[in-house]
């Protein structure tokens, strides 16, 4: 579809929320296909994760984003489908990678939510296919259950902070979960889900640097915990950490069924976002560095630093291997 | 895309304004990217006409719609854009045709809107496709010419109508044209106005016969002017026509372009929409028949019979071939 | 326009905050086209203030909203505008006034934007509709001067608070101003203002008595500060005083002009919301009453209890003034 002012900042660039939404959209569309291909009981698929992505180049208002998702793994319960975004510049037809994603869909029975449907199984041209998306699945697996020890984190409110510190940016922003929000089974889209954590990070990047700022990477998100209609969601974020070009961002996202059920707050998801500041040419700015505070604050900066190296490094590895290709 | 509780009505089938909007989108971009495809001036393809179309099955709630868009023909000013929807049912696998449009445009330059471009030519198959497709392009431009002249009604208020008659159902609502309704060159997507021009006929056959009511079929729509972005619209229907189980309703749009511009309101498009009425189980019922008072009433009925008569003969003849075949 | 499922909350009542977006976009067109009615310098016309409002029967998905709207009175430099609006559901027939509104609008030089111009006056049908508008206009000046003073109160955070407390409550959101929330002049519409004060104050409400709750009335509103297109603004609420059957919520709205201006943060507007908690079958429940901890939050008690009273005594003299008629 045409990439519309709404979907973008005054700087013209397309939130990368926008583009997570899509993404998880087709996700959610070519697996509950497959998961209903065969005769049985009717189902939806549910996103159960998201592999870290990188947002390789901006897209822009005007531009067209061609979507295009295929299925490249079926464990017992789960899918897991390759989600690649072309930005389109319909008057030069210029075309470029935006991004590509790694999603996991787990089917849920339409008549009972709690129940976990089985997966038809995919054909794989060749043998090591298969093995290589049951190594993805038993990585992302083990991953999953990591997540879900470190959930415990609040983020508490600071009065009169100093700018820089972590307490100058961090925000917080509450949502009605509505009707359009929701699946057929009546829980948040994985995909609204992640806009809304991306306008948070991207409010905590521009208030620390106070510039036009766009997402760069996301990385793995696990979605332990369904969020039902008629929710409060309450997402807040905080920065870590940030190198001389980058920010990263964690995001909260807690549900509150206040309405209709007994049911305590819960923590719904977490996730780090990564965000670069641009110049009005589209160059990367030098970032402020964060201050950090607290023990906890300076924890978090050196596992920040820990995940950038990391990924740094591993960037360096690929190029070279490209390179001797 | 996945259908939305706001995509639909009440009974939970899809507004065919929507679907007129997805139709409209899709052929904006293939036909902007066709006249992009040679070196040269960029511009970008307007809406000039949408030619009849029926809606052949209802879309629900929860469905995905799949949109397909070709270039069918080109003169030297204008693409000739078919568009076909299909609904799926990603439960079940079922695809069913939700309808076929066939939409003209024309190519503006981007640094100069008064401008238009020369449209690069396409290859057909074989001859008799041009051949075709030159009869279709003269048929319409003959056609365009016409409802120009029409253009000159106003509808006015009643006080106190009396049921079923035309005043009892007449309906209008003005709308302020935002960022996102606009193209890149600051117009108004033929398709929002589609939609909302869908929006108001609904309602004003919703008042006649006050059940679940949805699009038959769109008579051919010329879109004369364009609206700019900041005007006011005023989208105004009242029902012309009833045969025993279809209305026809006749809606016009005028814009106000009342901030910058020294013009005065005018006529941007007007159309016909047939809408029928549908019981729980999906069924068509029975329509109360419309209440013609005045000379003006009298006369669009007939005319409106007419289109009805015409459109139907048309039908049998198409089924009668089709059976021969 | 017919209203949405995304317009309602989960029980399928309209929002006050859709209504009172509809009501300042009708305002905003019929002062603007007024202002622009005579040749002169172009405007747009700016919400400087809207009247205390009873939102006297609620509106459901599927009903269509009625809005007219009139010019009541002129200043030199403000246009007084009186909104009506009527639900009516089209499958029965039934008509209901949902609300009447008063808004007052200045119009702003499209070329400058801190320009205000003088406003054509209108002829009025009697000498005393002049007087008495005269009177509305001095008493609302007085009115707005006085809530000036007033505005320099933050929300603090409360950290593990009691339910039935203030800090139980208290909640607030950011929103990144997009183009679509925008005038003309590049400045936020007073109608998505108001639509996101009434979404902190109904998660507020609904927080501190977890049922199904719908917004009763709005206290004048008086915005006194623009806010730009880019800024970030946090819209936070909390809970004032509680009667029987009713809750007083004061939301502030503080725009951060982060990204291209060196302005520190301002609050832009701040007004009382006053909501009733329903039953199922739509009947008013009694509400937990607020628990006060603090001598400032005692003290917004009982102010808020004097509003309470003093509405409900003038409300009292006008049913006896109607009985008397």
């Amino acid at each position: 579809r045409i990439m519309r002012p709404d979907d973008a900042n005054i700087a013209g660039n397309v939130h990368g929320g926008t583009i997570l939404k899509m993404i998880e959209e087709a996700g959610a569309i070519i697996s509950t296909r497959h998961c209903n291909s065969q005769a049985g009981e009717p189902c939806v698929a549910a996103l159960a994760r998201v592999e870290r992505t990188d947002f390789l180049s901006p897209m822009c208002i005007g531009e067209v984003a061609n979507v295009s998702a295929e299925i490249t793994y079926t464990s017992r319960h789960s899918v897991e489908v390759q989600v690649n975004v072309m930005s389109e510049n319909i008057l030069t037809g210029a075309k470029k990678v935006t991004n590509k994603a790694t999603l996991w869909y787990v089917p849920l029975s339409l008549k009972n939510v709690n129940k976990v449907l089985e997966v038809p199984p995919i054909q794989y041209a060749r043998k090591e296919q298969e093995d290589e998306g049951k190594k993805r699945y038993e990585e992302q697996k083990l991953d999953r259950l990591e997540t879900k020890q470190r959930n415990g984190d609040v983020i508490l409110p600071v009065i009169n902070p100093e700018p820089h510190t972590v307490g100058y940016s961090q925000s917080s922003l509450i949502h009605l979960v509505g009707p359009s929000d929701c699946t057929l089974l009546g829980f948040v889209h994985g995909g609204v889900t992640m806009k809304l954590m991306d306008e948070v990070a991207g409010i905590v990047a521009a208030r620390h640097c106070k510039t036009n700022i766009v997402t760069a990477s996301v990385d793995a998100i696990n979605f332990h915990e369904k969020i039902k209609k008629g929710c409060v969601i309450t997402v807040s974020g905080r920065m870590t950490f940030t190198s001389n070009k980058s920010m990263e961002i964690e995001v909260f996202v807690d549900a509150d069924p206040f309405v209709d059920e007994p049911r305590e707050r819960y923590r719904a998801v977490s996730a780090f976002f990564t965000y670069v500041s641009l110049s009005k040419e589209g160059k990367p700015l030098p970032v402020p560095q964060l201050l950090t505070e607290t023990e906890d604050e300076k924890r978090r900066f050196e596992e920040g630093k820990g995940r950038y190296l990391q990924t740094k490094a591993k960037r360096q590895a690929q190029m070279q291997q490209a390179a001797q290709q």
